[in-house]
């Protein structure tokens, strides 16, 4: 996507041997790229959350692996280096269901071949990890936008989306998830406005959706995350569209805290709430979301401080008294009967069992 | 309440010709009482929010009509002194309803009456004003008390309780309005946890309810406004009690921004929804809070900025990128059909026309 008029994806190989990441910390008050050389700079940088969403941290990994194996020296055993860079990078954010797919999927790729190929293997499997991402985001874009079309086609006046976090292309390589079927509508010439919540603790609203609807030029407002509701029940909300980062077989969403709320509002005001997803994140093994699913308690510090900037840096402050006990879920779970339907790169579907089989027939169980 | 283990009320005369109150500016991080010593004094006062909360505005209006008189030469004209403390008085938060009702309460005091007794009739309504809010207030807290007690008592553990924004003795003179059954319980003995809202944009729930809770001892844990759901879905709030600034013949409530989704989420988990009013707050003359009742737009720098503790002082952030567009609507109104019921200084009722003039038969249209 354009950031500063420029076409760029979130990571890009560097052919001298390095790989170039968006400092995504500093957002949206500076822009700094950031070169890795080593496996020790990519499980920095992911540990530090210099890059953050799962598709990125997932890409990222799996150019770590690709570092191991290009500064690897004659004499040591390139085995080794790749089975400690994946040993090392696993740890980097425990939780982070993309990282140990990517790099699984990369260590697959070198099973049973010989030292000399395995550097060109993981280098053209991080490549394909990549663009397949790319790919799939694309498609969710063209398979969304039918619903943004409809819309406008109704109203023939500006289509309004509210979002919540951020499921943009900073999250992923390209295009995004959530944001995907805005930037297909934007280049169809369909007005849009985008409503933005902040997404407290961690405003990834504020920092990085408003920052790169901005820098498409679309326009948005953010708003906090107590607002959406009064906006839908006065009818500026036509669209509601989020991520997941976790999906069951059923059609449950798990995705960053707040997202049931705007599920509750939009089903009060009879307003479609759709959930854009690749299909990597469902898992097919579960059925209840609000059972089944435990979500993380995380940092009390996110809620007793904020970061942003100040004169220049951007520095954290303190919102709460001292000594303040926090509840600081990561998480919550939307429930399906709340759910218009999913956006996925196979099409749009129910948020059911039926429905998703109906786009995967290859996971009905026997 | 206590406030370090003092008792204090929000507001108070001292007899060397001052009014006493808190710089509410600067909690929870720092604890400073300001004298007004002057009309002008209390205007400021007022329009910087060093006050703030209806009932507190209304009486410290009513003592900056006290000041005007106090100071007053015997070379001027009272009357012309008391009238322009009034006018000036008026301006300092135009949308603020307690101003306007208390500054006329006083007015009324004082109509035809001798120059001489103005000051004393002037400050005796200053007086009553404020012991009255204690008692409407106390009233509530005995009311809502019967609601905690209930739950208790089938519970016969830790009753949770989830409030929004700050309806405490902050806001108010002593007990304030949701937070006074939570005060009664406590001294019943009842064990109570207190899920407290931040409540952006301005974190009145970060920085005043969490403050005053923890100065009573009252176990609470501070939560982002997008997290009461995920604990309601989880059998983690028994009870949500919170206030109005307006409320309408029927029962709808407009209260701070974010208070309509906390209610949703509720009547979605089968939880008892609450709100605690001071039957003052009623506005006999509306029906339809949804249609009638103009939401204001507030300043955009509330959301692009948060404020707090950083080195010792009180500073803004900026959260969000440069010349980001904002939608800041300061309250949002939750319909009588999600309201459990009305805590009220004459009783509990039903949030319906038929359950308010139960109460209060006076109002019933002829």
């Amino acid at each position: 996507m354009q950031l500063f008029g420029k076409q760029e994806y979130t990571i890009r190989w560097n052919p001298k041997g390095c790989v170039s990441v968006i400092d995504q910390r500093l957002l949206p008050h500076k822009l700094e790229f950031k070169n890795l050389y080593s496996v020790q700079d990519t499980f920095q940088a992911i540990k530090d959350m210099v890059v953050r969403g799962a598709p990125l941290i997932g890409a990222t990994a799996a150019y770590g692996l690709v570092l191991a194996t290009f500064h690897a020296k004659a004499s040591c055993n390139i085995w080794d280096e790749v089975e400690s860079a994946y040993t090392k990078l696993l740890q980097a954010r425990p939780t982070a269901v993309n990282l140990k797919w990517a790099l699984d999927r990369c260590m697959k790729r070198i099973e049973g071949k010989s030292a000399e190929e395995v550097h060109v293997l993981l280098f053209r499997e991080a490549q394909l990890i990549v663009s397949e991402d790319v790919q799939v985001c694309e498609a969710i874009g063209e398979n969304g936008l039918e619903l943004i079309k409809a819309i406008y086609e109704k109203k023939k006046s500006t289509v309004n989306i509210l979002t919540h976090c951020n499921a943009g292309w900073l999250a992923c390589i390209d295009w995004g998830t959530a944001t995907a079927p805005i930037y297909k509508a934007q280049s169809e010439g369909i007005p849009i406005q985008v409503w933005v919540d902040e997404t407290r603790p961690r405003l990834q609203g504020a920092n990085l959706t408003a920052f790169e609807l901005m820098q498409q030029n679309i326009p948005c407002k953010l708003i906090t995350d107590n607002a959406g509701g009064h906006y839908m029940q006065h009818g500026l909300v036509d669209l509601v569209i989020v991520g997941t980062d976790r999906t069951t077989r059923t059609g449950d969403v798990c995705n960053k805290i707040g997202t049931y709320l705007k599920a509750l509002a939009a089903f009060d005001n009879n307003i479609p709430f759709y959930v854009a997803l690749p299909s990597s994140t469902i898992d097919w093994s579960i059925s209840n979301g609000l059972n089944e699913i435990n979500i993380e308690e995380r940092n009390s510090e996110e809620v007793n401080f904020v970061y942003g900037q100040y004169q220049g840096d951007v520095i954290p402050i303190r919102i709460s008294p001292d000594n303040c006990a926090v509840g600081n879920p990561g998480f919550d779970v939307t429930p399906a009967r709340l759910i218009s339907g999913l956006i996925t790169e196979k099409g749009i579907c129910e948020a059911s069992e039926v429905g998703l089989t109906t786009l995967f027939p290859e996971k009905i169980e026997a």
